[in-house]
This record gives structure tokens, C-alpha cells and sequence, in this order.
């Protein structure tokens, strides 16, 4: 029963994260009232900002797809993974703003850099949550086997941290990296979702 | 329990898009402030805006009630159905900036035809998601005999798609469609309503 | 189960609703950041944005309570009914602006009035939504007879349709009578309480 | 079931108020379009608001986890419990105005001493809240065994009330005082889990 309050608010924070960047997608009122000609060229301004919401809006679902599979395979919920929750959700709260800094700088070096050092903090607050629960359960757990020894979630750390400074070379080798290891999670969990089928519950 | 927090996050997310768009619905400040005589007038201008916003109340109304119908008809959730919800999801988040990009542009020709490419969008999300679900169930499960061949969900698509070239020849025409598209689907979902309550649990 | 999810969704907007509103308790930036020296004086231009945010925040409690009483007595909830909750947050959902305007012009007539109309037709919504489940359930329903012919209900929304217009004789009187009925339905719902514990589940 | 209700508003509220703070974040957009050139010396500007942010996160962090341990101990709901939860939330949703306002002043005096009572009001909110509970359950209850005297709650609300005339001494103390309460804090309510361990449900 703890449990189910606990990815109650974490559902409820990542819906709003994911919600509210959306605000930022905004056209200027002034020029906008006194032309009074919308055109899709306007849109064009936009564009950066909505790539930049679109890759933040697939970083969130990666990161509730896999905090779902991640608590599905928890039982209990201690007083130390509550707090180790609460500070994922602190770095994911931060996406928004990262994002739309990102965006309506065109992408520029260090916005870029900063939008990857919130994705790399995320990652650790991740596998720091994910250490903090398999510490809890022991090692023969359903988690810490179904886990193994992460390389995904570890490589993609990498990902962000060679990307941080690389944003300094040019923002899009930066950017493409984030959209790979994006497109790498895009694919279910499914080492976990495996092993759930299989295990009588 | 999937089920259960898949639900949780799409209506957390249905509530924040259903209420941040009212946050579009906004009397400039300085004016109110130098004369501070706040008069029925100043809604006029805002009557567009108020316009643009009940129309998608409405219909974010319509994909929650959809929603809940299609899901309880779903017994389990895969890896595959999360995405497919989430990129529904993220074409309905996308209605707060169509919403307010209408209304405040008093709906030019251009907001309106954007404002259907959305609904088109998210028409044609949901419509993948329900045949996800379904190839997940099997072709005689209980959501396939009460979809059918949702030929009212398909003529809704070509409603918006018909709708969107027609913006640039009158505004008001599509808007009419878009009405009346609604109008139709307040109507609940009863065929699964039906088949649902004849079925033992 | 179904009811379930029409609860999930209407805490949602509920609690953005009642969220949001405090969103309006800003003071300009400007004049913050060139003088530098944020004093209480300050704070007392914010105090009747403040004094209708405590109201509304109030309005959105006995809302969500009497709410939680209502769908505590109704076992199933039919298409209709979904409709009919929908177009009670309709109204709520326009809470954060009528607040706002009300409180940013220093209650004038013109957004007094305006406040009361959507406090009226929240109440409408409601009496109707009750209406509705009734129907629903048959006469010698549970809520039926807690709630009886609802006095209260009826009175309230007199109470506002009284302060409509007195809002132009003087704003004071309008805000005298919105205050007088939120405090009146502060009590909580002690009849439908009292009734519950009566009954065996 | 009631009591799940309460929970789940609660826990939407104060998912919305740890969210919107991030809001606040923002650079601003003239200069950033200006220059075109979004350098890491922009975000020091930042700083103070984002330390506020912290600050902030964390209580509310601190909040929700204790209002799961206390209902967690807590089997029933009555009417005034309800109202008493929402005069908690109350103070909280004030956090993201006194969290901004402290921020973008640079912890002057006024607004860091408005922040404490904020912290305070709460806190008392907090003890009401708990009496309410322990009052309707008796005082041999698990909640009154595990809660004990509360030295820790009540001695946080001194702590604040210390801290609200010394923000016109120092603002730094205050601030030093709001970060010791809240690391006191950030060791989970371990007396609680505690008790619930041992106790059989």
C-alpha cells in the first residue's frame, strides 16, 4: 500500500513535467495581435522549441516506463527509497526548464551542454534508486536479477557525459547522441517484462 | 495493477492539459491596472479565446471518457501499448498551444488549419493505440467485438482532414466541422457501454 | 472500478484547479529587480488577489468534499454521469480566472458579478450532476435519501444569484454573501456522514 | 476508500506545488533573443532562485513523506480531518510564491522572513492536523503511541519562529536555520516506520 503512494506521486509529478513544457511553446501576443495574420511561418520560430520538447517528452516517458517496470518488481518501500525517488524527481524536474533554454536558444553550446548534465544527474539519480531498492531486497531479488549489471542504463550515463563536453565542439554531434540513446530506450525494458511473465506472481 | 498506473498517468496528464489551457484565458494586465475599471467589454476580446477553449474541454472530455471505455475493455498492458498511450498522449498535450494560437488569432485561417492537423494527429493515435491493444487481445476479445470496425472513429479522421484545406477558404466551415465532430462523439461511447454490462465480469 | 477512475480524474483537475490559482500571486519583476529592496509594503497591492485566492482556494474544498461524500453513496457511474461530473469541472476549471480578474481589479463590480455567475453555474452543475446519479439510481437510493430535497444546494445557488446583481449596487455586499455561504458549507457534509455510518456497507 | 481519496488529492496537490516552483526558472527571453549567445554566466543570475527552488523541493519532500507515514497509522476519515488536510495544503501551495520571492530578491530581508512564516504556518498546519487525527482515533492509538510528545515538529516551528525576526539581523541566518530544520527532517520519520514494522496489521 505504500507503494502504490509512492508511484502515485511520481506519477503525478512526471505527468506534470511532461505537461507543463508544452507552455513554453509560445508564439509572441504582441506581434501576433497586431498583424493579426497568423501564418506557418510563425511556426518556424517555434521549431527549435518543439524539438527540443518532443526529445524532452520522450525522455520522460523512457524515464516512467521504466521507473513502472523498475516498482513493479518491488515489494516493499523503505523510508531511504522514498527520499532516493524524490531525488530522481528532483533532476527530472529540472527538464523543463533545460528544455526550453535549450530550444529557444537554438540549440546553442552551452544550453545544450547544461540540457545534457540534467540527463547525466537523472541517470545516476536513477541507478542510485535502483541500487537503494536491490539493497533493500537482497541480492537474490526479482529486481537484481532482472537487472543484471545495467550496462544499459550505465552506458547511457556515458552517452551524456561524452556529450557534455562535445556540445562545445558543435551542439549537434551533442544532440544526436541524446536522440540515439533516446531511440536505444524507446524499446521496452523488456529484460524485465521477460522475467515478470515468467515468474508465478 | 499495470493497467492501474498506466490509467493514472493518462488521467493525470488528461487533468493538467484539460485545465492549463484555461491559463490561456487571460485579460491584459496593464490595462486593467491604468484604469482600473474592469467592464463586460473587456471579455469580448477574450470571447474567442473562451470559444477555442470549451471546444477543447470538450474534447479532451470526449478521449478521457473514450479512454476509460477502451481500458476497461483492456485486461493487460505490454511494453508496446505504454508507447502507443504516450504518443497519444503527447498529441493531446499539443492542444493547449493549438488552443490558444486559435483563439487569440481569432480563428485566422492558418491556427484553425493547425488546430485540425492536431486533432487529426490525435485522432489517428488513438486509433493505432486501440489496434494495439487489440492485436495484443487476440481478434475475439471482448474490446474487438465492441470496437468493430469503428467506422465512427475513422469518419472523425476524415472529418479533421477534410476540415484543414477547407481553413483557407472559410475558417468557419472547419470550425463547424470540428463542432460537429464533437457533437457527435458527446454521445458516449454506448456500443462497449452495452456489451460491456451484458458480459459477466 | 470505473468509479475509480472518474474520482482519479476529477482529483486531478481539482487539485490543479485549486493549484494554479496561486500562479496569480505575483508581484511584478521589474520593479523588483531595479529597486531591490522587497519590503510588506509590497506585499499589500497583492492582498486582494490574496483575499479571493483564499476564497476560491475554499470554494475548491467544499467542492472536492462534498464531491468525495456524493460518489462515496453511488456505486456504478453510467456514460451520463461522466458527462455530467465533466461539465461540473467545466465551470470549476474557469475558477483560476474569474479568481484572478476579481482579485487584480480590487473587486469591481464588473468581476465580482462575473465570479458569482461562475460560482452559480458550478452550483447548477452540481445539483445536476447529483440529478443525474439519482435518476441513476432509483429513488430509494442511498445518496437519495441523504441528501433529500438538498436545501442547501438550492439555497446557496440563490445566494449567488442574489449577489449578481448587488454586485453594482456595492461589490462589498456580493463578497459579504459569497463569504457567508463558503462558511456555511465549511461544516462538513454531516448528513450524508451520519447516514453512511448508520448504514452497513 | 475514503481515506485513499484524501491521500490521492493530497498527493496531486502536492505534486503540483514541487512542480510549478520550476516554473519559476527562467532566464529572460528578451536578452536571451537578443544576444543569441546563452552563456553559463547566465545562469548564474539564476542562482538564488534556484537555490530557493532547492530549499523548497525538499520540503515539500519532507511533507509528503511524513503525511504518508501519518496516514499511513491512520484507518479512518471524518469531516473535519478532511478540512484539516486542506488548511495544511493551504500554506503549502503558498511555498512556490515566498520560494520565487525569496529567489529573485536575493534572500533580502523581508521576503526571507515571509518565507519562514509560510514554513511556520505550515508546520502548526502540520501538528493541527496530526491532533485532529490522534483526537478522533483516542490516545491509545498506533498514531499517538508512534507520534510520542513530537518534539521534533514542534521544535521545527520554534525553529522557524527564531528565524523570522533574525531575517532583519542577517537574512543568511534565517536562511542557515530553514536548511539545519530541513536536514533534521531528511532522516526519514523512522519512529513511525518503526512501530508499523513491529506492529501486526
Amino acid at each position: 500500500m505504500e507503494k502504490n503512494r509512492l508511484e502515485a506521486f511520481s506519477d503525478g509529478v512526471l505527468a506534470i513535467i511532461i505537461t507543463i513544457m508544452v507552455l513554453e511553446l509560445k508564439l509572441p501576443h504582441v506581434v501576433v495581435h497586431a498583424s493579426h495574420s497568423a501564418k506557418l511561418a510563425d511556426l518556424e520560430s517555434l521549431f527549435p522549441v518543439f524539438l527540443s520538447y518532443v526529445l524532452s517528452f520522450v525522455y520522460v516517458g523512457i524515464y516512467w516506463n521504466n521507473h513502472h517496470h523498475m516498482f513493479h518488481c518491488t515489494k516493499q518501500v523503505a523510508g531511504c527509497i522514498l527520499w532516493a525517488n524524490l531525488h530522481l524527481l528532483f533532476w527530472l524536474s529540472l527538464f523543463p526548464f533545460t528544455t526550453s533554454w535549450m530550444g529557444e536558444n537554438d540549440f546553442a553550446s552551452t544550453p545544450t551542454a547544461v540540457y545534457g548534465f540534467v540527463l547525466l544527474m537523472a541517470a545516476l539519480a536513477y541507478l542510485l534508486l535502483q541500487r537503494t531498492i536491490m539493497a533493500h531486497q537482497g541480492s537474490g531479488s526479482l529486481l537484481a536479477r532482472a537487472v543484471g549489471k545495467d550496462w544499459k542504463g550505465k552506458l547511457s550515463a556515458v552517452g551524456y557525459l561524452v556529450a557534455i563536453p562535445l556540445a562545445f565542439v558543435s551542439p549537434w554531434i551533442s544532440g544526436a547522441l541524446y536522440v540515439a540513446v533516446a531511440l536505444w530506450w524507446l524499446i521496452p525494458d523488456c529484460r524485465i517484462e521477460r522475467l515478470v511473465n515468467r515468474e508465478p506472481e
